[in-house]
């Protein structure tokens, strides 16, 4: 006579989806407002001859994105999405984001009505004024409500089951808290907030001034410049959210996981960071570096500081955002990287 | 017929002081509001058989303090007190933190009617409700107005002219402006805030959260829980200011150098994040490792907590604020460092 519990289908099945299919596949079976069955749609690939998503329903590990972890018998891998899709009430978009856009083109009239969903997905969109979020482009194609999470979460502490922090941004407060429960654990912390676009943003635009702290770090500048760096970075990533959101944005979202946090890590760890410091201290170019460092893989920050350059630009807004704009003239427009210096001290926070 | 310039007293001549002199000595000769000489009160020693104060003035160095740093020819030392503070009208207090009772003690009845004060002194007293600001000390003992100065600001990378920024906390506006002008330069970067005591409180309060940041490498967790440690600090650091602050208390405030910026930069250098570290992965209590690492120097960072503890067990806080007291229990009660993690998990921001 209990109501049946909500389904939930995870869309997304790399490092980072794994890992949250894992501490998914262990939630729903101890609360009876969820299925205990989760779909894992999964993109199909052979490995060593087999079928990743044979692969997982027998062995229980993604042996390739996740390999040493096994995923609870519940997480049921399913190669094609309308068929992992339907029936759901509860959709975990994690797939990187450039794919977005064509899954919800597949989901369209299989989704259930009143399902809800959840973006991990970090990264921007190009759109009609310089960039569009992700979530939107779900909200856009898919008719339904979009939270997102973001925060410090290394996808290999998660899964080892290290202490971490993480924000769920919600549009709306009920829909947030459905998923806080369905993804907090004892070392995986969620707080929720009501400012989706802010936690998304801080997501993608972190990335822009791990590039900031890398050149810092190569030109051999200290730790109060480095700090500095950050800080000034951080304060673009508000100005730059009360400028793009159409709701308010407020300081205490920065405060959050998905704001300091995550920036702290992603400066002094990271990929972007590194890359920017090579990018100084060799000759090379960022994709010469990107294919020696990463196999040819993008890097997120120049990409995301060209996207909103071209924004900046349009609106006449670069020198409010000097810093943002120098990592972009430097990565790719030829400018030294010296200058960077020159932008921190004529910073409009200090006037 | 123009104004005399205001003259400005330096009030200590240590390693952060001799900095400042630098910064100073060099600004008021570019300002027709400052007079051009510095008075620069030092605590008079021998070094190598000459006065400390001889030395500064003939080589205009501080040999001990600041060796191979040139302090501009317009910074007098002067050895004794009421003579270097007689007829200045800008008054900066940079000396330990104990010292600051018995120098106010005898200034009294010296000070130029209408003189106002900044303090850089980092630290807290022991009062009457638990804790008092060193700010509140030299208000009541001198009655003037005091701004206080804090920031991610390293004494030698300051003095090596790298950039960086620093915050002032002013309670009247007008005087935080005089300050900055007094103070910033192309590579120390000021913006005033008028909320001088949550900017005090953050000087203090962060070496308790680096000691927390010290135990979780000493435990061997990732980045994640650290950036999740420093996070949850901030968050308290937030809280304790809201509780203890007169006034009202900004999140933007913790946003800015004083804030954030000094908080990161504590919890990744720093002695004490390097001695909790050490505390963790040895089997010595703090006193043992800050006569082995420190020569016997006190660390900020234990010594704030226990403050800080008395005051939240006697407003019956303790539970509000998990991280600061298990920090405190941890150092000097015997508590189980692995408990660290435990107050972390059950955290009251994830609830």
């Amino acid at each position: 006579s209990r109501m049946p519990g909500k389904k939930v289908c995870i869309v997304g099945s790399g490092n980072w989806g794994s890992s949250i299919a894992k501490i998914i596949g262990s939630n729903v079976k101890a609360s009876n407002r969820f299925h205990p069955e989760v779909n894992l749609w999964v993109y199909e690939e052979t490995v060593d001859g087999r079928l990743l998503s044979h692969i997982i329903n027998t062995q229980h590990e993604n042996v390739k994105y996740l390999p040493g972890h096994k995923l609870p018998r519940n997480v049921r891998a399913l190669p094609d999405l309308v068929e992992a899709v339907r029936g759901t009430e509860l959709i975990v978009f994690v797939v990187p984001h450039q794919f977005i856009g064509g899954l919800c083109e597949q989901m369209k009239g299989h989704v259930k009505e009143g399902a809800i969903g959840i973006s991990l997905v970090k990264g921007l969109d190009e759109g009609p004024d310089g960039i569009r979020l992700i979530s939107d482009i779900i909200r856009e194609k898919l008719h339904m409500d979009v939270s997102v999470l973001m925060g410090a979460n290394i996808a290999s502490e998660v899964a080892a089951d290290k202490f971490c922090e993480s924000t769920v941004g919600a549009r709306t407060l009920a829909n947030g808290l459905i998923f806080k429960e369905l993804l907090q654990t004892p070392n995986f912390r969620i707080t929720v907030v009501e400012e989706s676009d802010t936690v998304e943003l801080c997501g993608a635009l972190k990335n822009i001034v791990a590039v900031g702290a890398g050149f810092c770090d190569g030109l051999g500048f200290g730790d109060n410049t480095k700090a500095a760096v950050i800080r000034l970075g951080l304060m673009e990533m508000v100005a730059f959210a009360k400028m793009f959101c159409r709701g308010p944005v407020s300081s205490d979202t920065f405060l959050e996981s998905c704001g300091v946090a995550d920036l702290v890590t992603t400066c002094y760890g990271g990929r972007n960071r590194k890359v920017a410091e090579a990018f100084v201290r060799t000759s090379k170019n960022i994709s010469e570096l990107e294919e020696e460092m990463l196999n040819g893989q993008k890097l997120q920050g120049p990409q995301t500081s060209a996207e909103i350059y071209k924004l900046l630009q349009k609106k006449n807004l670069v020198k409010e955002f000097p810093l943002f704009s120098a990592i972009y003239q430097i990565c790719f427009q030829g400018r030294d990287v010296q200058d960077f210096i020159t932008c921190l001290q004529n910073h409009p926070e200090h006037m």
